[in-house]
């Protein structure tokens, strides 16, 4: 029997990450690119391409010893069409068939999903928590994904789009969401709705937002999420109401999924989270307050320890589930 | 190989049923008494013994030929443990170990589940719609219970406690809940709630309901979800005015469950459910306003049509599925 190699893509909107794994999950070579939002679809698939011969060449492994391809994708797909749909952030993928270019330009199979389904069968294959039966991964950067894991295994739902948690309304008649809805997670939790708000805030004239134009040079439109974790960090009262509210709505919404689904246990992941406890504390609070009695009482919410490696190992998880059916 | 048959009881807070099947699924005997909640545990146990002896003896199966007892219970179960933890309505049922009394006095292997989880067994089985993959089983009557089928398989999460929307959260700092949270669906939408709303009202002062109170006789205590639905098919508005609120909680926690679940299907069973379209046009139209895009504009919500046998029914289609595995 020849050796097997698997092929792990990580495609978000900030980088597309590339590794190249044996099936006992070992990495061999691992690679990144910045992505453009300037590229058109042929410049974004010639980098992709190029990003993946450099981490084939690096791990000194033959080309026809790659198997499979696995691929975590920062959208919209359709698990069983293979497709990328959708990317609010990188307008070039719409209904590209990528499992198809890559199994034709590579010669190996290839699966993708999106990246919080990925996340949390990361979680469940190699997380500090692995093997939880009944968890939810959130993550929480730019937009708020999350993943299903029920009776140990992936939920898809009907149609591949479960566990989409970000757009969970919390708030009726709440602010307006990208996906047309009013007051969806998604709207109050997020990092860009985090940095919406306090840019609306300023623009209103609200005053105690002088330390946070500075830190954004004085360009309201400068203010991001990190900004505002800056000044929340050092105490500043204008930030630190962005992140309660948000906790809050964040810790409602998961109060009740874990009630919904009777869940054992909640993983959060992501920029916004893995920026500091500021957020987290409201998400435990808001929690401590809604499950005050039951089994529930006792579900723990962790936060993610995988890194920014999530995606590749998520991608080398989708694969190894798929060789053990 | 000796004929094997199946003893299915359905324990509710108004009626005690039992019937007889053969593995085919066919009835062999049925029959059902009223609870009186007066009763003690023994006496309870008594009439529940007189009842099962019946249904064996008006089915001329003998005795030895009883395989399995199925139990639907309407209250909180411990699946795993086989016990019939509490039930609000029927207050006699506190940590009792049904399925070992049942096994110890007719010889046979026994299992329980709750009414809501299998009713949605009972869908999957038995039902219009047999066989649909991911849905919610939602019973409207005098409490708000749920049950999930998730890839085809009866989902119950860590603890048996899965599918519970009756206990979501559809109205922040909404009314006190039976389970000591605020503005559970179930606090807004249950018969027992859209009767206590009425009856606060008019204590209240509110002059509208006149026609209800006349309906009761004359007493506010007596106004019932029933008496409610009597003056809302005349037309009387202050009546409904309140099927139209509960439409639209329970139309938003649908929508909801829908969206992180991406399901396929939604059925509808229970008291409440089965008066009339007076509510139901309401949670329809709540769930067009809110799922505006995506497959789930396509997701049909039917009415169960299994009636007051889906009890037994779940209670056959649960051994059945255990003989299956």
């Amino acid at each position: 029997m020849r050796e097997a190699y698997i092929l792990a893509l990580d495609l978000g909107n900030t980088w597309f990450r590339a590794a190249l794994a044996s099936f006992n999950q070992k990495i061999l070579s691992l690679k990144k690119i910045a992505v453009q939002q300037t590229w058109n679809l042929q410049e974004t698939l010639d980098h992709l391409y190029k990003l993946i011969e450099t981490v084939i060449s690096d791990s000194k492994i033959s080309e026809k010893n790659l198997m499979w391809a696995g691929i975590s994708f920062g959208g919209l797909v359709d698990y069983l069409g293979r497709t990328a749909i959708l990317s609010h952030n990188f307008p070039v993928w719409q209904e590209i068939p990528l499992c198809q270019l890559i199994e034709e330009r590579f010669g190996c199979k290839a699966l993708m999903d999106n990246d919080a389904n990925l996340g949390a069968l990361a979680e469940y294959t190699y997380g500090q928590r692995k093997g939880l039966r009944n968890f939810i991964y959130i993550t929480v950067s730019t937009g708020i994904g999350g993943g299903l894991i029920l009776n140990g295994k992936l939920y898809r739902g009907s149609k591949g789009l479960a566990g989409e948690i970000g757009h969970t309304v919390v708030l009726r008649d709440g602010p307006l969401c990208t996906c047309g809805r009013r007051g969806c997670l998604e709207s109050l939790a997020s990092g860009t709705s985090l940095a919406k708000r306090a840019q609306e805030e300023i623009q209103n004239g609200n005053k105690e937002g002088q330390l946070v134009l500075q830190l954004a040079g004085g360009k309201i439109e400068a203010i991001t999420a990190k900004i505002l974790y800056q000044a929340a960090k050092l105490g500043d009262r204008f930030s630190l109401k962005f992140f309660e509210e948000a906790g809050r709505y964040l810790g409602f919404a998961i109060a009740q999924t874990i009630l919904l689904l009777d869940l054992e246990g909640v993983i959060l992941g992501g920029g916004v989270i893995s920026a500091g406890n500021i957020f987290f504390i409201h998400i435990q609070e808001t929690l401590k307050k809604q499950l005050t009695f039951g089994p529930q009482r006792f579900v723990k919410v962790s936060k993610s320890r995988l890194g920014d490696r999530i995606g590749i190992l998520g991608a080398i998880a989708l694969i190894k589930g798929i060789q053990n059916l």
